[in-house]
């Protein structure tokens, strides 16, 4: 009976406000046939799964559920980890990423376990980081153990750029790329709206709009939107969780999307050392299939270079 | 310029748990072309809607934002509230509707001035009383100011049927009705799956699955379930959130969808005074254009009419 | 590489108006991975394939093929036949039956060869005489071979009735069952609109809507529905190529939906013979996993009966 | 009652294979609360109307219809023009477009009558040529009376470019531009793939894909893809179905989306006359709000002239 295992599993690690707005969105949208959240947190998961399941009769046809064991990741297609310590006010960053690697370091090998083919998408912050120290653990290569990267932000940079010129966020075509943080860029050199160079597009006047200014200015916002965000509600998790739904859907029906997740890109751009980085990527049923070779001029060469060494260093210090 | 004034445009009332959920679901299924969330919280108006806005580029095509300024509530076609005080920890329900009466008496005024033909869905509990309330406070007829009453309980009660006759949701039809509430009751007597009566569905061994007891237990069930929801994870919103955004489609995209929302139904079944009371009603551009005359047996329409003096008891207090 | 596997994929044999209507709203609804479409005319198949792909750069992601060569089915998780001889102008049923269980005789073997687990859902007309036929040449179970049957005819009736009462077509409760033809009838002592028997709906006046006049008038418009299409347009092709991916979406989701398709229901009503009957089912992965018995009274289980005649009565002319 | 003329209404003229797979697809994807087709041969557009409405139990809710009275296009938002006459085998292009005008005399005065504030896009072929014709005709201006165009030639190029690179169509961005017809032509100056320009793209070995080679024979290849559609099925309909209903979303929804629809583009890249031409432009409610100036090099610009021409001498010998 072939057809009985050809229905797709989605599981969601963390029961957070990232999580369950994961679990959400991927139910609404039916990227999965099956969708489960696991937490040792376990009313909560199972609280968030039953809230969940209980809209389903208006949703997408899926099963949705949640608990604190582990098993109901069973053979799952693809995990979604967004488990992790929140930080402290005056945490260090660092201090931070300590600790999501000692829960890594106890959750993911129960996991793979339940689990031994599934594809890790990593969510939790430093998600870049933690994807390296994930593959490290798990054993998995880089195309099937990546972190969701800059894909938010490159869709946090589209809506900036799409307001300001007055269309449809998705004719913009411009991407983020680097670290998922801090040391993030648009890589301007090739963004623009349907066909127009962003350095071409004028208003209705006639006159330039996005000049280095602007660029700079939006590249800033970008970058700055999550804290904006964690200003007024404590954190960010609706974006977030629509971007990993939508590279959810690019794994589990094999689309061959480009999209900007973080995998180790070692000796692209003279880049040495484990990092991940986010760079334009085709991402299908087997994971990162291809790391798509993006024209940059020396100056972006340098900001990645930047983003790689500030990862390299933070793997290093965690032990990695 | 007739086309220009045609989008359809969404308000949500309220930037907490439930609120932004709702706003978060209409933006994933595309439910309008606008999508509005107003609270006296600014920054957390703010933050939400921009959380969501930042996830478009992944979702429908939709215009979100949210703003402490109830301008950005003009000209709404359908606004949804969910704004309302939390209930403390022992703080007896009858205070809570107290909190809520003023909140409703200091925002709808200003509410109706900024978007006079809007109809109103009230979510915030009691929010079949609170109807009754935003009624009185506005001047609207309730075809045009309605609860969202038992369409979750009946989302709720539906996935519990489903699971134990091991059919999709989809295919199950119950309903609970009367107050959104301790006195609610599904109406067992019309609740059938396909075709098959549930008093008459058999598990394989052809033994009769939905006795008594276990209509009972499910009836339970499916009250006690936002109460395990609220024990796991503090609170409801993803299933409400869902739910609310079913109504407001039939609103916007003008259904005549049957959904079981709270209107005042004065006379019928020998109900008296004002209570507004969950039954199935048609749902439409213009709001509840109909409340269907549902048979019930005798027990039933005693338990309704309990529902109502129910809500009956708590207007009078609230001096409604 | 466990995932490779897990994409979902949907064949259609028939090149001609239905099949490509099928295909078309296959993708156009995102219900399978990859659509094929395969006709021993290949030209045809293959332009009606690439018409189709040409379309999905704003459709579901899906890959949409069609070719004349048998291979293209290969592993197929469920094929939808659409092929057959088509009526010519005076040609009596059954001579068009006979042509196509030859058509039949010579090509599932062929499928079977390079789609061995497929299911099997016939289209073609007769369609649940044919689905018997389709059963003893391929040696499939009932239940993965099974025909399309009155699903779309209780969407006509249901749409009737929908018009008729003012409300939302999805809010329409009835069944058209038995043959797949002229003897079908619709289950009234079941159909209901919410929660409302329809034999209680009234309109606004208070008068009751559906009496038997009207009813009979339905049915009979429901059932004649075809002829009036085939009329004005030759032919129809929509409505069952939307009836028809509704039906392969519960069986590649999974969903145990209950859908009024054709299977062999030996011995229940106390129907004998090999007929294929329509009845409410529960669809999902493998097939059809459960007719349900469905209470009727004498003079519904006498038309039952009489379409199982028919039905009995066609397949020993042609043999079986 | 603001909301009550909030709907949306689509009307299609033309009951014939893209008419009728336009109104299809719409269907579909609920882009619009009522779809009707309207064509002098009613029983053709009652028919095709039926069909489609019968299977909107399994679809988005909406009213579908058809008829050969033009009072069903009243208060239309937008129109889609697919009616005229078929090409005769050996008929001269120009003996067509003549026909075709005397049909846009007889009815457009009418159609206007009864929907005068609605938007026409003209798909009815040579649909530039037609869109200019239709103007004339109307009065309307160019941003209300514009022709699909060349959205379907740009989303044959993708999916051929998609398939040579491996990846998902919508990863794919390349416009095709100018006349849709002969002199049409790829601006591959702005085509990419992720942020990958096309001419950069190389496959896993490391070699450049897209030589000049390559690019000519797609060009050529998506040209020509409606004549190998024609080969085989006689005719196009589903793709360009699916890109009116695209064009239709944006318009209904608002969206702001840049596509390659053709508009008179009077004075831009020193092209005179009336022709309407192919580029990327934004369309919304009201329209096309804007067309984008694309940067080409001379040869691209020369190849749009000559476009520009073609269509202007059709125009002249037309009387336009």
């Amino acid at each position: 009976m072939a057809l009985d295992k050809k229905h797709t599993k989605l599981g969601v690690i963390g029961a957070g406000g990232v999580g369950s707005a994961t679990a959400y969105a991927a139910t609404l949208r039916g990227a999965a046939d099956e969708i489960v959240i696991y937490d040792i947190a376990g009313d909560r998961a199972e609280a968030e799964g039953l809230d969940i399941a209980h809209g389903t009769m208006f949703a997408h046809e899926a099963q949705v559920a949640g608990s604190g064991d582990v098993e109901i990741l069973r053979d799952a297609d693809l995990i979604i980890v967004t488990a992790g310590a929140r930080q402290k006010p005056g945490q260090p960053r660092l201090e931070l990423a300590e600790a999501n690697v000692n829960i890594f370091k106890a959750m993911l090998p129960q996991v793979m376990k339940v689990a031994p083919n599934a594809i890790l998408m990593i969510v939790t912050n430093p998600c870049d980081v933690l994807a390296v120290v994930a593959q490290n653990i798990t054993g998995l290569p880089t195309e099937r153990c990546f972190a969701s990267g800059t894909v938010l932000d490159s869709s946090r940079l589209r809506w900036l750029i799409a307001k300001k010129a007055g269309v449809s966020i998705k004719s913009v075509h411009a991407n983020v790329v680097g670290e998922h943080g801090d040391s993030e860029f648009p890589v301007w050199s090739a963004a623009n709206i349907g066909m127009v160079p962003l350095n071409d597009w004028t208003n209705e006047a006639g006159e330039k709009v996005f000049t280095d200014e602007v660029k700079e200015e939006l590249a800033e916002q970008a970058m700055r939107a999550a804290y904006k965000v964690i200003e007024g509600k404590g954190s960010t998790n609706y974006a977030i969780g629509i971007s990993a739904t939508r590279i959810a859907e690019a794994v589990l029906k094999g689309e061959d999307a480009v999209l900007n997740v973080a995998t180790q890109i070692r000796g692209r751009y003279g880049i040495e050392g484990e990092a991940a980085l986010s760079l334009p990527s085709v991402v299908s049923r087997e994971g990162v299939k291809r790391v798509l070779d993006v024209p940059m001029d020396e100056a972006e060469v340098g900001r990645l270079r930047a983003s790689a060494e500030a990862i390299n260093n933070s793997l290093k210090t965690l032990g990695f």
